[in-house]
């Protein structure tokens, strides 16, 4: 099935966080893929793939980027699409320059920004979710579910003592 | 026109922020509504708003608040609607407090976050319309012309010398 | 015998660090109830807890939680009980957004913050159980010997060359 | 009518501050005192302060302080009463000091946090109301009245536009 | 005279800091060119500027940005020219998160960057002319006086008192 | 009188936080003279007065720098005396880089650093006060004329109500 | 022989940095005896010990303390003697709430502040001995002789490749 | 073949990042040396290497330096040269001290900075390399070649699923 959900990364080892968001758009049904593109090292691809996203099915995509974090933004500024920017967790700042390089976009180019890490990648699929499940009822459906099982979980421990 | 997207925020304070998104919206022919709706004073008018957003036919909220900044992440626990945050710039630690209350949600309950203030104001509207513009072409178009007037702009100011 | 402070935490892995709290209680000997309910996942839930607690014969309500950490505060805005925070610390940026998401509340519901981590967890009950000895003798008196310890184990220790 | 507040604060000019903590207790008719006193220029004072409030019927000590903040923590050294802090909102770093050094205080010596500045001195305030409220019937009700005051005031507001 | 540097920033606004790049490489002797090019607003230009800039005789880039600043990394990756950042002071954060989306690029494509808001525009522009001074002595003697002059200033107000 | 403390400062616009220092000092009657030394423009002149300073009687160095403060690691490198550095207030981060420039020494070459601005420069002078005054009374005995006034316009201005 | 320096700490945790101290005080033969003393759980033992330092023959105390440290600057507020601050590493906020409670000290009592750490425990002894070395020629020879052979280890070590 | 590019460093630990910058150095045939210079335990021998530097056929130096990094900026007071800094990540602050110390420097005296740690290391060497590549072909082919390997190592990962 044609994905509709683009996971993107700068580099193979953003794969650690951003396969958080793969797995839970695997979990909700919705059909995606999955790259490493660099918009420092493979600039042009970026673009095109920006470009190219729309036409292919695309209708939301979730970029995953450490330290100067600029893909995000970069994708924003080529595509009328979406953009979900993950910042990840970067060694030295702890993903604190991940989060500013990506949140603080200019007036005119959105980036809609999630939490540093897991977190963040779980929230970023779930996000393109809710946004697909405005016209995809089996989407929302999974959703729903989801959400009640979690709510679930949590009244079934709730006493500790 | 019943509003598709909904823009709340925690006091009238924010308002000289949260006008950046309803006049944005406003400009791409959005339908909104803007309410204050306090996360900390009028709670249950809160849950009650977010669980009845939807099927009033409301697509995307926005919620805008500063310091320790809840109603984001709180709408969003009660909506199944995508969430949109803009971190309000807060007096002492200038929105760094309301942008970390908004970005850092758990794993399960995401909230878009956009950048600090009047940027962020403005594009939290932009970022709903890109939602909103994937099923209606109009405001697609809207976003469109926009993009090419912001670029046009910068061309004509290019050189300084 | 029923409880008089009711500790409560967004998720079973803050227990690591608010089970400092119930042990200092149970020290004191304060009778106290801990239980998982999540601002995020079981909003309904927390807000009956928070309606409830004082007709139930809680005096003070201990809230941990980590990142964008809204328990504290949607509590606080629920109940006419004292609420107190404790910032659990967070994986990327060590508590420092627990703390801004609990400490920064707007003027009108006030949570008392205390330190990120263990510590805080055990001043929490120190905290709480200030306040029940404000009219409670034996717990005043609880207090006043724990305190009188520490101070012993300090100078005992005091040379250390 | 005797104080059971006391109001603390290191410097005159901590006063445009702290203000507001003695405005907001005045409102809701719980007596109290306002008192200049200084932890680095006068510490025994100081420590005779807190050693004394307990047995002249103070109930809590609220105290404000800015910059490298010791008072409120060391108040708290020295007495067995509850112990509120107000970090003031400093020059250079705009109260992220005073806030750190009064939240991160050591397991053992709790000193309850609110926010940097007027709203965490009108929230001291409120908090030491609700401490007194749980024994003091006329307090509680002033405090319902003021929290109905407040929310009714957001719903009066809520339609922007 | 061909430009040697290019000056390029993100938005008109930035000129109030980046004509200081200017008016040093001016004073200097070093021929410039300056233009608003977005990195977010007209990323194909951008791209097209920086394919271009070697061809053209260019030998160093200046690029100033402020909030997410993506120029001067991204100007950096489509180009074999060195490339000098600059970090534009933010409203919110006072040019932190400039710094750190200038700063933390990834192994492989290097920005050199400087301090934040007028000191770095004036030295971005001393480190363009110290690298064109290198091969080109009218430029290296040009930078001595400067610096004599300045070492010269400071000496004659050495006396304060 | 032969000068016993050197206070020297980066800029002359540093002069506006040091002239505290001086003003200090004179109170206190402890000669001393003040000097515009930089550590980046007149780098050789910096260390010659380093390596002078103690033949000339100088007792302690106190230097006040701002941004990437280097003023008083570098004296205190070339000098056998005691160096205190006073942080000065930069503009985009408000002194946060002249503290960690000033404070974060390595082991082996000390500076010890006051506050950030105001405060500090009255603190060096104080410091570099107490160090005179364990051999000379006069001195000793004028700190603590000093400090007992400052204790009693404490006490003089204690009730605020 | 009598001790010369004071160091004392807040806690038996906060020896593993402060035994630098002692080391590097030994090493340099300065008498010095080291003690734990709480600000918090021992304030009145921390008055008279500061009361009592000098009259016993103490020229300098240093004081470490981790997280909300009070103790160098309540010390400084009881001592005429010059106060030396060593922040030790705390474990959420690594040191830097340490760092502020410590420098930012208000006009009029000031603390010696010194780097976040082991660097810092060592640097604390130099200092204190810097102090004692501008009386005292066999300290001051010490020194000296200590630096050379850092100085000399360095050259040594000088070429890598 | 005589050194082009002249890498120092305050310390051997600093080798273990700084050994980065010269493996790419050697990767691009650009000859270097690689040397242990303290600003603050051989400050005299820093000054020498810097004013010598040029005539020894040196065209860029690379400093590196940790926590109060000095040396970059003082090299750069002391030489024509051009000047790159490398911040390395200091143990409590995780480089944030290195960086500001570095970037952070007054007009005039300009450092070339680049990220914190092994990236930055890396970044050091291909920021020289540009520079030499503007009037060295083989460099300047050997960085293209770089370049192009990158690139193709992500084209070649580029499917993730």
């Amino acid at each position: 099935m044609a994905a509709k959900v683009g996971v993107i990364m700068g580099s193979t080892s953003d794969w650690e966080t951003m396969k958080h968001t793969v797995e839970t758009l695997d979990e909700l049904g919705v059909p995606n893929e999955a790259k490493v593109i660099s918009a420092h090292r493979t600039p042009d691809r970026m673009f095109s793939y920006a470009e190219e996203a729309k036409a292919r099915g695309i209708e939301v995509i979730i970029a995953g980027a450490g330290g100067a974090a600029h893909l995000p933004g970069m994708v924003a500024a080529k595509t009328p699409l979406p953009v979900i920017g993950v910042p990840v967790q970067s060694k030295a700042l702890n993903g604190l320059d991940s989060l500013l390089s990506i949140v603080q976009m200019p007036a005119g180019v959105p980036v809609a920004t999630v939490a540093i890490g897991r977190a963040g990648a779980v929230n970023a699929a779930l996000l393109a979710a809710k946004q697909i499940g405005v016209h995809d009822d089996s989407v929302h459906q999974a959703l729903e579910e989801r959400r009640m099982l979690k709510e679930k979980e949590v009244q079934e421990q709730e006493d500790l003592t």
